[in-house]
């Protein structure tokens, strides 16, 4: 029986070529001083900044640029930001780029009205946030749904971790998803976007030992089978608007906590994974397509094949007649050959220069202080070795 | 290429057995004066209306009642709704029941602040509204989909109209969707509601001429399948909680704006049977059975038997290989079935006692204004009354 749940998700979103022109409208209730914050060349590259800021101007706004966006944002840029927004009065923080850009608003509002000025204590707290600067987004990718959730994931490299906070308050008012701002995502970008996307949806929901409502799982389904159909066309037709819109949408949804409805959130892949990007700096998606098949290769067996077959069955159109141990392996498969050839990812991370000098190490970390990853499958540090050594 | 939209759902849903026990925090931040709306018997039949009193009673809540909820709910019952509320300060409206009862807690709460005691003058206003007292919802029907959306249906007995308004405001700030409140359903009721949640879908999105985003066809698909599958169950087993839940939370998804997304709301099927009930008061999922498979025959032809055809295809397990226009005739007759067969619906107008002495006038109203029905495919009076006749 599916367990009881709670649902809320308040972002209003504008989604469409002409979903910016409303940007002065919704900020200025808000007031008129405002962070934009990004990272890297491209959203100056491709106009959008330009845009924005020329959209803002409607609304007099007076613009502070925090430019320090990297991938897997650091909390002693965070620190920075936070303090931008105290010294200027910063009251609207608008996140524009990937993942890495929004997380970064979001760390940065509440930061901004907190106790302390060093973020790791928001982290280390473990209590949700209520109070933050209202935060915008604008993405240019389909990836991490940060548009549409309520945490962020800040790494701390000195401490080689990678963690975050997450509450109401840093869900952002409003995003403005607009399909053409991500044609420019390079086919690296995309395939590791898609790979997360699938992720989203696979790592803690299909994935599960919770009974899942028929509705939504059949929703799952359709969900994956929509990255699966889509991802491939966006990775050469990079400014086909409808794969970038479906890959869009598809990103929000995967963790705006509909299909997660009654579904506990235990993630495996993504725990293994977050140890790469800290240890490595690997680009989050990337990490997890390396890891997944030998994650599902690792744990099948006569008790999880069913759910491995489904996956085959209803996403990627093995015939039905297909017996359930041979359809869960068709899964990995299919999933391979996905990642790996259709979304030319490196499948090795010997390949990327990595080797096994940490995985001990790595594998009791992933595991954190319970000393059991509790996915779907129960992994021991053991497995979680094993699972990495798969993967050089 | 599917139209920009936006979208926004605010309402806080609690789902499953204990969802009640979460009533009184949720009321508490906005008052104690609470006024219950309901309807008939059978919430105190159930044992739901002490329940309800007694969680409120943790936070001291001061109850009234409004018990003159009935189907199609009256301008003038909510007028006398409006006066109860100014009279006693109510601070909090909570709608108990099917959509009938969520609805009149919409229209009283919009009435108490408005600068009128007519409800009536809201609906003419045409104007979005934006002030309300709070609105909660404890559903009993799994139908409407009216505690998760921001719109009430009012009849007005007098002048024969059925309409109502919306806005942001009357959208429930928290609904309380418990699927064992809907095991007292009788089979008729459960028939018209799963036949209104289908609707829902099909009449205004799944049917229509603009492109629908693939994630989101492929998510309607599952919707209806979901009824398809667990209508038929709740009817013969009205105490499946696995049947109950998925109905209940299929309702709130038909209409809560996410399937539309990119897709005008163009009902035809809902706008002939409008007339229906405001002439003669008939429940709406009844009409909006008795109505569909003849909407389909009538606009069935080379054009639109592809749009059919996948209905076919992808909801009623029809082979894939079955030609476009034989599928279409497919979907007709499997829905013809399911409505009158399965869920036992008496399926002509005239065995309910209903001739065709006012088709010609319920024609012209259901064309409004325009003098036409702008859905799927346009339906002038002619047209319309040449369907209602199908249906005698």
């Amino acid at each position: 029986m599916t367990n009881d749940f709670s649902f809320q998700n308040t972002t209003k979103v504008h989604f469409g070529r002409n979903a910016l022109s409303k940007l002065a409208a919704e900020t200025a209730p808000y007031g008129n001083k405002i962070l934009l914050v990004y990272g890297g060349k491209s959203v100056k590259r491709i106009g959008l900044y330009d845009r924005v800021v020329e959209e803002l101007k409607k609304a007099d706004a007076e613009i502070f640029d925090y430019d320090l966006v990297k991938p897997n944002p650091r909390h002693t840029d965070i620190n920075t930001g936070g303090k931008m927004c105290r010294e200027n009065g910063i009251q609207v923080v608008i996140g524009i780029g990937g993942g890495s850009a929004i997380d970064s608003a979001k760390a940065i509002a509440a930061l901004a009205v907190a106790v302390t000025d060093n973020c790791w204590d928001l982290v280390t707290a473990k209590k949700p946030i209520t109070k933050a600067l209202p935060v915008f987004a604008v993405p240019t990718m389909a990836s991490t749904g940060s548009e549409m959730d309520a945490s962020c994931v800040i790494s701390n490299l000195e401490t080689e971790q990678k963690t975050g906070y997450n509450g109401p308050a840093i869900r952002p008012k409003v995003t403005f998803d607009d399909p053409t701002n991500t044609f420019s995502v390079p086919p690296y970008q995309t395939a590791c976007g898609a790979v997360d996307i699938m992720s989203h949806t696979m790592d803690t929901k299909y994935f599960s030992r919770d009974d899942k409502m028929d509705m939504l799982y059949r929703m799952m389904d359709q969900h994956l089978k929509t990255v699966v159909k889509w991802a491939p066309v966006a990775y050469t037709e990079p400014d086909n608007y409808e794969a970038r819109s479906n890959l869009m949408w598809a990103a929000a949804w995967a963790l705006n906590s509909f299909m997660t409805c009654g579904v506990r959130q235990l993630p495996s892949v993504h725990a293994m994974e977050h140890e790469l990007s800290a240890v490595y700096d690997m680009v989050h998606g990337h990490g997890i397509a390396i890891l997944t098949p030998r994650w599902m290769r690792y744990i099948l067996n006569e008790e999880t094949a069913p759910q491995l077959a489904r996956m085959a069955y209803e996403v990627y159109d093995i015939p039905k007649d297909t017996p359930v141990y041979e359809a869960a392996e068709k899964t990995i498969e299919c999933t391979e050959k996905l990642f790996f050839e259709t979304l030319g990812l490196e499948s090795s991370l010997s390949k990327m220069g990595i080797d096994d000098s940490r995985f001990e190490e790595m594998a009791k970390n992933a595991c954190g202080e319970r000393g059991v990853i509790m996915g779907y499958v129960p992994l021991t540090p053991e497995d979680v070795e094993k699972i990495y050594r798969m993967c050089l």
